[in-house]
């Protein structure tokens, strides 16, 4: 199973590549659109096209979006909204699964802690896929999301294959 | 120069088109677009699908977006910037120029006062678009966006007029 990662952002939109078979994962790709331009509506179509363009060329099976975190700052929230409306659309186009997880949830995956800062999960990202070039924190965060998405996807398929065993 | 105005939400996305002659204001056509579906990404992609659609079959010119409304309550500004990400994005993959108007900012251009409710826009765009039978109120929403960038796009084209005569 392919999988993409993608941490939704209106300047930097990361996202991460990994390829899953059984407990193995592997590394596919990582990098960072930037929502060029001056505007809002450019931005949203740099992410657009650029993301687009990502899986494409990556043909991933199914893919995960952070989800944002609502704070008190409305404007950043309406910001990061617009930016994650674009990240939801383009796998959605493709016609990719799409799973969404809690900051907090990819931390306590990946790290095991919920509150891990950035440096953690950059750390165990590189544990977890040995080699791996990553093009900035947004690609490190969206890695992690891939990683958390094949992390329950690999669970709810255990729980599939028992409960067919047992009922069969 | 024809006009799309859009009014952007994740449920209904109101739409109208008019046509602007120099003081000349006609309508086209208005709708909403529905962003059915269980899950988000199929309801952004109702949206992006069914606006795009409006935008192929009418080819405005130019389009006016509404400002979102930041409030406290951060997960809805979320799920509107989720929206409005897409009724940006769209009009902007097709080319078109896009306005950015304030909900107050239309209101007072087109009812004369910024706190007018519902009623009154509704009124006020059946009296400026004769005939006109209105989809629903995000439709007369859109319309009233239209009608506030058909207007500043007039008052700008006069400035930019008397600048060029006022400069020769």
């Amino acid at each position: 199973m392919r999988v993409i990662g993608i941490d939704p952002g209106l300047r930097n939109l990361g996202w991460g590549v990994i390829d899953t078979d059984g407990a193995r994962i592997s590394h596919v790709a990582n990098g960072v659109v930037h929502g060029a331009g001056e505007v809002l509506a450019d931005r949203l179509l740099a992410l657009f096209d650029g993301l687009t363009e990502v899986i494409a060329r990556f043909s991933p099976d199914t893919a995960a979006v952070e989800q944002t975190f609502v704070n008190r700052d409305g404007a950043g929230t309406l910001k990061l909204g617009q930016a994650r409306g674009v990240a939801m659309l383009v796998p959605a186009r493709a016609g990719l699964t799409i799973g969404e997880y809690a900051p907090n949830q990819v931390k306590k995956t990946v790290v095991g802690v919920g509150h891990a800062d950035k440096r953690q999960i950059d750390h165990m990202v590189r544990l977890q896929l040995p080699g791996v070039e990553i093009a900035g924190p947004d690609a490190a965060d969206a890695l992690a999301i891939a990683l958390t998405h094949a992390h329950f996807a690999r669970a709810s398929g255990r729980l599939e294959e028992a409960l067919r065993r047992a009922s069969a």
